[in-house]
């Protein structure tokens, strides 16, 4: 007999099916054992006879036999997709035993450590598990926006070979008794592959040794990366951003319009266009409104982000804003500068709702300028030889930016912490376990 | 006025419009200057005078205005897209200066080292170009294939906390003072998201520190995983993987005719159902065949594989071929042993044109058998404790596959050398540059 998924069961009314899954939960009701099943497509209530459900316990895996009975109207469980029916089983097959759990799935009231410390188990509970569904959904659609527009998708080495950008937290690697590191970014390889197919993306992981544990950091995470050439102007950069992220909050919108009301979220407001604000008006805005005052600052304070995002909200409606013209000595050596005013740069930060989910901006494409470049960060232009080319050859005008995945993830569905929005969060004290506190220890 | 792609230009015959693009080639003919202008769309002919072609030379970025016009009938070349119509050049505008490149782009005839050397100048040339547009398909139609029989797609980690499985060639990482590796494979997790999904896939880097430079490994490479549970025979795997790579072919050999006949390449044949062969069969056939005696080895030796695949091309006319039933001791931990003969797993490898490109089988899901074999192969359960819970809470018999990018990639179009299909291939001599001959350096 073939296994028929539990959303499937209500097209079975009278009719006899196999189904699989998980037991969610077992209630004995004097002759009567209940047991919700699930599976990867649902929920569904199985009647059983104790005799049959002998032995059955929570997250016991089972093949059942039975027939589909419509339930009563009174009956139905409308949160359920197949909630109005259930099954009458005639005869169950243990799959597999289970331990019983030691955390109640159901109503799962952990703190965030215990949580991530069960994280084989805790992702069973329905709500976590659609964190990881809208996930997924933000990746796809990013990647059919771009595809659709021309773009070619690619793998970013991950293993790189020297802390070109300069920056201390880059995680050191031994490579075949040689220093190599992990990519902190994939934009050197994107800009080479913009001189091959002009537009490309990658969604690929990145690594930052972040020196202390935030609620917005995260040691390994999802960046989806995108580089275009032949832009006429570096706004058409953030146009691409505003298509990308838009196509994702409509999608996520319309598809996961149940899970948004468990999380109690909306996706977040986006007008006909997000505003733009150079970073020196947002300061002044910003110090106008607070009387704080960090217009000499090079960058906005996670106090500033949001407080510039409460303006955007209140003035404009909009639960985003690009932030503009950041000061060229804070932007990596390839960052184009304002040939109007070289000291800021045409590159952006996009907020959302008080936190920094993209960044990006224009990046130098002529070869000499960016030689220039290389030699005023005090960077080597040998341990560049290969990326070079890329420039010595010819590469028209381009930029890009980098969505944070489990920022953005965080954002939409208003998560208190980013490893919330990864199946298995690395930091300076976890990797799947926590680590143990004692002294670290190192052998070759 | 807006840029009109290169492949769309012939909707415009008699028309202004304005191409972007690279100078694949110049050719001076007394008054007049032909341009080859190479854009991601095609290859389109410009016809300019010598004054507006001024100072244009091989690999320039232009962007140039004109009128399209249609080509005399025996000036068509068939091989473009754009063949039927070349650009009358009114204004030229160069985006970008190029050096003389040191390599002839067109008639690419350099060694691998030497194409790899100047992989940002050599991906442009069309053949090698075509190669990353075919391997993106592959991904794409993986995606797809499983996206449509309810698979999700996850984002495996790359840091894992220890050498679980054992085996030498991992890479060692300093993880915040402390060991860590690059992952192997994304097993574990795979099968942890079993116990949540159901049905997973992920599209993920993975490491080996492969201590021999051969033409079929890399250091770091693209694996195409899958796993799937309520498996009700371990056969439904390679029943899946058939679907898969079914799919792949077809879509490749659709939408690829063009390139597969620049590499005089045609996609692998593949009959009504692959042949499957036990290890110990393919062993027998192949001393019967060659006289050459491995029946009591664990595997095949390459020159075993291509024996194999040119037994299944003449007796099935299959390039394919699967090998199953490999002994225990041969393989991982979690590898579900045959209950008619322990000695045996239920596991197979797929084999394309005496290369393997796929590795997979059925997994232990019961947590006390797991427990045993973790003792049994001398590891300590303590560095599962993790993974662990995925069988302690219950898992369905389940089961999966992984495979290569690069090989696939490489077996489809008949590539001598795997790194051929890496866009920025990495190994024990190479991460983009040749590493230093010299002694190598560490510093902290």
């Amino acid at each position: 007999m073939q296994r028929t998924l539990i959303a499937e069961t209500v097209k079975y009314a009278d009719e006899k099916v196999q189904v699989c899954g998980w037991v969610s939960s077992r209630r004995d009701h004097g002759g009567i054992v209940f047991l919700d099943l699930r599976d990867r497509s649902g929920l569904l209530q199985i009647v059983a006879t104790p005799e049959l459900a002998k032995n059955v316990k929570d997250e016991y895996v089972l093949k059942i036999e039975g027939t589909v009975q419509k339930r009563p109207v009174r009956m139905v469980n409308p949160e359920l997709a197949s909630g109005s029916v259930e099954l009458q089983a005639e005869k169950i097959e243990i799959l597999a035993e289970a331990e019983a759990p030691n955390i109640n799935l159901k109503d799962l009231n952990v703190s965030l450590p215990v949580l991530l410390d069960y994280r084989p188990l805790t992702l069973r509970n329905k709500k976590i598990k659609s964190i990881f569904f809208i996930k997924e959904e933000i990746i796809s659609v990013f990647r059919q926006t771009l595809k659709n527009s021309g773009f070619s998708e690619f793998q970013a080495p991950i293993i790189v070979p020297a802390n070109a950008e300069g920056g201390a937290e880059v995680f050191r690697l031994d490579y075949y008794g040689r220093n190599a590191y992990l990519a902190q970014s994939p934009q050197l390889y994107k800009q080479i592959l913009v001189g091959v197919f002009e537009r490309v993306f990658t969604i690929t992981k990145v690594f930052r040794a972040e020196p202390s544990v935030t609620t917005r950091h995260l040691s390994e995470y999802v960046s989806m990366d995108a580089e275009m050439g032949f832009i006429d102007s570096w706004e058409d950069l953030m146009d691409t951003c505003e298509t990308v992220i838009k196509e994702i909050f409509s999608a996520v919108g319309e598809k996961f319009a149940k899970e948004l009301k468990i999380f109690g979220a909306t996706v977040p407001l986006v007008g006909q266009k997000i505003p733009r604000l150079k970073l020196k008006e947002a300061q002044e805005i910003i110090f106008q409104r607070t009387k704080r005052d960090n217009r000499k600052e090079n960058d906005l304070e996670p106090e500033d982000e949001r407080e510039i995002c409460q303006y955007a909200k209140e003035k404009y409606g909009s639960d985003l804003i690009f932030i503009t013209h950041f000061p060229t000595v804070k932007r990596p050596f390839y960052t184009f500068a304002d040939p109007q005013d070289p000291k800021f740069t045409l590159s952006f930060d996009l907020l959302c709702r008080g936190l920094e989910i993209i960044t990006g901006g224009q990046r130098i494409n002529d070869y000499q300028s960016l030689l220039k470049n290389i030699k005023k960060w005090k960077l080597k232009a040998k341990d560049f030889k290969f990326y070079l080319q890329t420039f010595k050859y010819g590469l028209p005008p381009e930029g890009g930016f980098a969505i944070g995945a489990e920022r953005l993830t965080k954002q939409i569905l208003g998560l208190e912490n980013v490893r919330e929005a990864s199946l298995f969060p690395r930091d300076m004290i976890r990797i799947d376990q926590r680590l143990s506190q004692s002294k670290p220890k190192k052998k070759k």
